[in-house]
């Protein structure tokens, strides 16, 4: 019962502070026969590392993954895989106002508050940073997939900055590789560009929506009643930094429709059951019906923000805190590949347990 | 690793079907010392109970709760409590359509991909009798709560029906008990009404969101980074039938905040730190803050409707089904107590583990 | 994490008191398409059943099992599998002595040490009847195993009684089944008669050591380095009532080996590796090798004896003690199906979890 | 549920191969404020280190633990703990044999069945190396309990060399730190090491038995009834390489004994209750009494000698093997700090847990 780990079968441990000698995943359950190498973990890595835009904090971080074990020329052994990702970042900087002030909308005070202690350096274990072991776990899980359900494919993007929606006419899969909000909607992308721009001049943030889908995904994985995969998922994607809210294909606007409207129709496909549309985002009481898995959830804004606020120390004297330093405007932004390293490691795991539970063979229809 | 059981060391497991003889909780981890008796259990049972106005489903079940381990002269022992609730209405009847068709939007089809084997009778287990199971285990979770945390309150309640949302300037918590939707707006209980009447007429259904408040939760429960406070309550109100999104605080809405409008400032209170706003939901960095711990989430209208719905047949064929039988017009009233329910085991279980994790005492401000 | 439970993907949580209104397991993880009814579990109740011959208390209980779910027409679903098994002889009756005083060598103690809370009812929870669940469900895992590795038989028997050990020389596979003792070498079994019989007309008990053995066990199921095959094994059988060591293999006797004799010799026979012996216990580095899985484990003395013994009461006086009633001179006699019950349940497990980790396949020789 | 881990709340995942880059623990659910440093773990590895004395296999390690995450100022911050241990000796080497050959009596042959794929360094996962992980979060463990139970002491050693016993009589803790075999019968270790050469000359290897005994312990630890004290005792002890039993208190020697002799009697101590005798190891019911906690358990001989041994190989033809290299004579000898490692970590997980389930109280007597 880790508190730090996640996955039934597939079982990430993260590990690691923003500011110590170094953070990573213990990775164990990964199958054996997998073909990885650092390369392929890297490339995911890379696409969430900082500083690769304006849009992103300016920390520079390699973020170079090391396998440490279980993978032994060129694949996996079945044993748990090491990702370790040094900091180099690690310089000695005046941390200031924060090693005593709380910073309001923050983990600084709960994590005081819980252990009595507290690693003050860029957030500690609370730091944004702690994502990057998802993604190297992600990275691997990503491979594994291949093995067993080789038509998986799993892509994350925003739908929504701020106010500031896209326009569903407009998503075109092929855009979202094409800007530095991975939007499929490249009007979007054009008006996003200008508006955080003001935003960050004006030292303030803002949230956004990040929208990820596994299209691929073989009908019938998932488990009913506390393992359903619309559960793991929300507790996947909850479970990251900022994130308040979860959906499950219509998500809240589920409130709104009638029984009528909500029924997604059944028709005979050649391979299997098709449907007139997709409002379930692909799960029907906790397992998948082989439509697109569609997962959607909600970033606050950051609150290392250049606006003074009220809050107090941690001797409870009222005082004022400005937070000067690296920040994100919009953090939603690389919580993209957050989001799907979250997904890879929920499909995954419920592949390997559909085999425990069922083994290769699945009730046929037709 | 039981797919059907959900906390850290308060452990439920639920287990039953719909039309089987029996249902119930195993509970185990609940702490020795509580005074408990099957009146109380059964107080959060009726308020849950099918049956009970015009506009939850006439289906009547006794739902009477026995307590078959675990309590010895009217307290708990330490030993797991084993919650059952027998089904006194299995009258055998004709299930004709829905045992070779599927309904749309129903988990017919999944378990059936999934098994290759379906209990057909009323849904089986994915049916929402489940959350009977989960309301007899909240109860139990209530009477320990009080042991531990006393100042703790839980109150769930209808925030909204379709399209029709409650006006937060109505707030009356001495409403929620008032009326049969459980909403803390008398002007909006009356309008619903009339709404859900017209519905039920039709044969229609409808969603709902539900928000469940708990408060007087003490500063310092829950645990980074895949434990937090936030992902179990994400996940225990995901794994309820038909909820579709769940939300914590500001929910989905934190993506249109800026991070100056999100901060909750913080002063100095005479029992600790006190906030301007709780934007938070009483949660940073899955750990609680000690304000009100706020989540809420969306039911989607139930698929067992009266309108002509186009589907397929276990063997393939094409074909068309209407849901005829006992029907609730908005399955999101019945979801109150259920959603109350998990957030009492949720509390439970991290006020327990926090004890595990720190002993008796927190980090202290001031 | 419920300290009630024990398995991986077959997830036992035994629940009950020896004199509440009733006891059982609760098993998820069960693979569909099992056929099972109650007269197959029965069976092996009956084995265990207490009564049945003058070497066993005379508790008299029916012991009949009722399933609650899971099972539909007549296979089971893969949702949660209730056992339950009334208890009928819960008659009034004086424990006097018992209330206030421990019995030395029983937990009496310490459950009143850890809980400040004691069922006293024949002994509550810690009563060997708790066993009556684990041999339900390990009645279940039998049916399912037979779906997955076909050629798996199951056998316990006894090989000491006391100071008295079987003759291996005599060891005889269908003579088990035809003494009280389920012991192979029907020698022991006349002079383990006459012995046990003087014990128990002088109120004494005595220990046992019971064997169970795995045949059929297919290559490669377990798992490095905390779940393995004999880890598990120990810790299942550890759990049993009295038990006091567990042994693969050689057991402790490995400690007099040297690593020439230790060593079983491979050949190639006509479907895969044999050995030239089994010092291992069909188990290398937590994983199966195809032998014979063996364990071994000793029962100590049951603590209810007519002999008088030193003792305090609740409050802390000193006095003394002496336990009427019922009494097995060796309750190693009914662990014999226990022990079986719980191999059963450890080897499903492993069947399920190689197919979750490796799917289908196992690497192969030649 | 990874295979790699062990513990409740104190989670334990080693991962790493004997000559990967490194090995090491990642440790969950250590409480926050424990003061430690690289050189208090290290001094349990020193304790561990091959080659040492002329009895132990002479690779010569470093085996030097860094901390890399969860601790922060001296001191631990309530988040994962990583322990890091390079590799420095993984010198090309020509393994010849080995990598077609599996050695009898060793795991080679298994993880080949198991997973298609096996790392034939030195024994990749399987090797004893990975103990070294073992003692490292053994060494974090003990200084945490340091914390919550100042007077516990943990201390093994060994009773037992092939045939060659120990004598009771003998018994002196202080001479265990005084020779190689931590043995507390002089006259034994003077006896061992003259067997021990003469093994050690003619290339064969031979077991041992190790008892472990924690002093101090508070009655009310342990839970029933899968989770009980001497059921994860036997799960730690028997996942340790080359285990074949494990015993508590009298362990199999329980099998030989009446009632009578068992019970160990109760008498009213100043600090509560006393007993005239500790037959239970001090568990009963799989609660601790407030007794030494006594297990012991056995370590068959290695398998690496220098007889040749009938064998079979990948591609299934039988033929011969003979492993030259570095060899232990009697790998129970490292096992001594490995088994109180596990000791340490069994202990502070079920101190924790008390504290989840009964808070800082626990019953009381007189």
């Amino acid at each position: 019962m880790s508190m730090n780990s996640f996955g039934h079968l597939f079982r990430v441990t993260t590990w690691g502070e923003s500011h110590g000698p170094a953070l990573g995943a213990t990775v164990d359950g990964c199958p054996p026969g997998v073909a990885i190498d650092e390369g392929m973990i890297q490339h995911w890595l890379d696409k969430r590392k900082p500083g690769q835009n304006k849009f992103t904090t300016q920390r520079r971080e390699a973020d170079q993954v090391k396998i440490l074990s279980g993978v032994f020329e060129g694949q996996t052994t079945g044993t748990p895989v090491q990702l370790m990702i040094e900091n180099t970042d690690q310089r000695s900087k005046d941390y200031g106002d924060i090693m005593d002030k709380f910073r309001p909308g923050h983990a600084d005070i709960t994590y005081w508050q819980k252990y009595g202690i507290r690693d003050y350096r860029g957030g500690g274990r609370s730091s944004a940073r702690e994502t990057a072991s998802r993604v190297a776990a992600g990275g691997l899980a990503r491979e594994a997939i291949k093995q067993i359900a080789p038509n998986v494919q799993i892509t994350g993007y925003m739908t929504q900055i701020g106010p500031n929606k896209i326009n569903r006419d407009n998503f075109d899969w092929s855009q979202i590789e094409q800007n530095p909000f991975w939007t499929p909607d490249a009007q979007a992308a054009e008006d996003w560009a200008a508006y955080l721009d003001g935003l960050r001049k004006s030292g303030n943030s803002v949230g956004a929506i990040v929208e990820v889908v596994a299209r691929g995904v073989p009908a019938g994985i998932g488990a009913p009643v506390y393992a359903k995969l619309d559960t793991d998922l929300a507790s996947a994607m909850m479970s990251i930094n900022a994130v308040k809210g979860v959906e499950i294909g219509e998500g809240m606007a589920a409130a709104e429709l009638t029984g009528e409207a909500n029924a997604d129709e059944i028709f005979m496909g050649q391979n299997g059951p098709q449907y007139s549309s997709n409002h379930s985002g692909g799960i029907l009481g906790g397992i998948s019906t082989g439509q697109d898995v569609v997962v959607r959830f909600a970033v606050k804004p950051t609150s290392s923000i250049l606006t003074t606020r009220k809050t107090i120390t941690k001797s409870g004297e009222e005082t004022e805190i400005i937070t000067k330093g690296r920040h994100d405007p919009c953090v939603g932004i690389r919580a993209v590949p957050v989001g799907e390293a979250m997904m890879a490691c929920v499909i995954l795991d419920h592949l390997l347990l559909h085999r425990g539970q069922i083994g290769e063979n699945r009730g046929r229809i037709g």
